[in-house]
């Protein structure tokens, strides 16, 4: 190390290079001690944003970004530990139902998450909808609920990849961010760090997911299997459909409802439907030897019976939430002000845009544009008619919730505008393929 | 300004996209105030390596950085000003016989010049062998100097295209040293700072170059000329041959010797024609009614009637220099050792490879490696056969000037591989091409 030199690393990837073994390692290491500096690593970013990573490039970033900090190892849990990530969608709450439905099946699902931010939501933000539910849980804390209750929910914590967060802040402004072996690694340092056994991956494609076009989106499934694969780890992905809205909600009280709904074998046909597809990868990742049949016969039973939705209420209260509101979702905040977003004519919704209506719950207060800003759980849109439905003019498309009736009136033409009608229904397909 | 999103004009960038007007230039005026940072420059200038930038934006991002400092103007000084660039190679002395023979023929030569680093010498490390030589002038100073002798020689002060020197710095440490776009905006943002009407540049070609083949050459001297033109300045350039060393000389006070042996009305035949052949593109480029004919005429007379001798004399005493050393330039510091390096065979050297030269002129102590070393004025290598020079075994190739016996001795060998003798001789040519 003592003759490390990082601008020749930095020509080397600036020429189209492939970096020999431990070259990246040393990049990073040196970066979080100090050695290279900020605008080495962005340079060497930008280099590797446009020059591309190969696998064995990609598992380095990764596994030297694992390294930088502690990884869990769960000793005394004995089930095999799965967790899933999703790229991130509009009204995508699929985590809050499907981790304790997946626990109730006997799998550990030690679930680390992140924020809102931009036009997608957070599972952090939606959990925290639930009066008094605590995200920020210590490590020890973290694994002994998992030890006890096979299932735990929390925000990133400053010892697990500690590169990754430098790099994404770099990232973040440095125009670097879209950059699949820099997803790839960043979205699997944190997830190995968590100490699983295998990952199910939910890969959104469409305008309200981060790939726009399905290409990008199983170049990036293929490249998370790939990685997560040699790093040792059972890896499968969905590539989802993200062109229209998942659920009828998009918001974070109005989500945690929606998902609660789905634990008391209710909710939407397409949450429930995803939530169960990919509890049953899940399950078939945790024990290889079931069919994918016995496994949505159990997720179903494990709904049906009430066993998830109690492992729920357990989780909620374990972390200082009102489990009350897990019986009885009425009880999560709601806004004071609801208005109507009516159809200007008789048809079949055959347009959804999920990105417009997320700058719609922005606005009204659901999300965040910047990281440091607050945002109002109870804000949001509550659709009345999806892709698909026939709606009759005058009839409302959706509801805004926010704080008052005048923020909320004052984007019903942009909510409008979201909505495309139509003479004929166009169906969409949800689930688009599965990788593995 | 309020709106100024510099993650946009990276991403811009990035994605092979020409920046709009003014973009470039808020880039570099947010960066001297600090609103943008080194790591978002330096993202910024690893995509302008990759993607490169069109002649307009070149045109801009020199504008920018020359208008970061101040622009000097001479108004005083009525003759044209017209200076000489070249892009650097091995022996090349030129700068300190060109500005004076020139002034001497009535055109003015506000030169303002670097010092070496790595493998390539600087005009300020050559004219400080001189004992006093002060190249640290005010820039008052210079343009005093000027408005009376038509001559200053001097290095780059803080107030001329500070933009430039940051931008430099992390380019140097960030991998982006070797971009064309980049290396026009820095080279022109320094040159048009002096106040010039013209510039003639010298592009070197070969292994002792900077860029190494004469493609990649055409392109600079080409991008040079557009931008430099564009800017409204009457701008020419000539390709040289620098795979051979220029001169007998490397090392700075052996390279200043040799410089004032032009001014002598003698030297070395290739110091001589490429200091004419500079010279006749500076005086035309001054007066473009003159032919080439007579420029060559004219400063040939100021050669041999010691007008230019004079001049330099002048020049050096007003800078504080020991101005004896241009009368009698034996007066120059000398090494303590001198160690012939000897053919071993007989034959015609067919190669001297410059870069290699450089090497041990570095090792000898005539250079530096990094910013802060200090360097040897004696110290050096002073060639006895050049290419297509007979060479009878046993004979000596060139001599080691250094401190110590010792320290030469030990870099014999080393040099002796600078040499290829052969049975027929290979003549190369010395000025390849003018551009304009």
């Amino acid at each position: 190390m003592a003759d490390f030199d990082p601008v020749s690393l930095l020509r080397k990837k600036r020429d189209g290079h492939t970096h020999a073994a431990g070259e990246i390692r040393a990049l990073i290491q040196h970066h979080m001690s100090g050695e290279v500096t900020d605008y080495q690593m962005s340079a060497w970013l930008m280099a590797a944003f446009l020059n591309g990573l190969g696998v064995r490039e990609m598992l380095e970033l990764t596994d030297a970004m694992l390294h930088s900090g502690r990884v869990l190892q769960h000793a005394r849990v004995s089930r095999p530990k799965v967790d899933k990530h999703s790229t991130g969608g509009v009204g995508d709450k699929i985590s809050i139902c499907l981790a304790p439905l997946v626990a109730s099946c006997g799998v550990a699902v030690p679930m680390i998450s992140g924020r809102g931010l931009g036009h997608t939501g957070g599972t952090l933000d939606k959990l925290e909808a639930i009066p008094g539910f605590n995200v920020a849980l210590s490590i020890k804390a973290f694994q002994r609920q998992l030890e006890r209750l096979g299932v735990a929910m929390i925000g990133q914590t400053p010892e697990l990849a500690p590169a990754d967060r430098r790099l994404y802040a770099l990232r973040d402004v440095t125009g670097t961010v879209e950059s699949i072996p820099l997803i790839v690694a960043s979205i699997l340092s944190k997830k190995l760090a968590e100490g699983i056994d295998a990952l199910v991956l939910d890969v959104k494609v469409g305008r309200g997911a981060f790939m726009k076009d399905e290409a990008a989106s199983r170049r990036l499934a293929r490249a998370l299997i790939r990685v997560g694969t040699r790093a040792g780890k059972r890896v499968s992905a969905l590539l989802t459909n993200m062109d229209t809205p998942l659920g009828f909600t998009i918001g974070n009280a109005l989500e945690t409802r929606e998902a609660l709904e789905v634990l008391h074998d209710a909710g939407p046909a397409d949450v429930r439907s995803l939530t169960l597809a990919l509890g049953a990868e899940m399950l078939l990742a945790a024990s290889p030897g079931t069919t994918r049949k016995q496994a949505e016969r159990e997720l179903e039973q494990a709904l049906s019976s009430g066993r998830a939705l109690e492992l729920m209420a357990r989780m909620v209260a374990a972390q200082g939430g009102d489990a009350r509101c897990v019986e009885d979702p009425k009880r999560l905040p709601r806004a004071r002000a609801r208005v109507a977003v009516r159809a200007d004519r008789t048809g079949f919704v055959n347009d959804v845009d999920p990105y417009a209506l997320a700058q719609v719950a922005l606005a009204l207060g659901a999300g965040r544009r910047r990281a440091d800003q607050t945002i109002d759980p109870s804000a949001g849109i509550e659709l009345t008619a999806r892709r698909g439905d026939r709606v009759e003019r005058g009839e409302p498309l959706c509801h805004l919730h926010a704080t008052s009736r005048k923020r909320a009136e004052a984007l019903v033409e942009q909510s409008e505008r979201a909505f495309r009608i139509g003479a004929r229904p166009k169906p969409a397909k949800l689930i688009l393929a599965r990788m593995h």
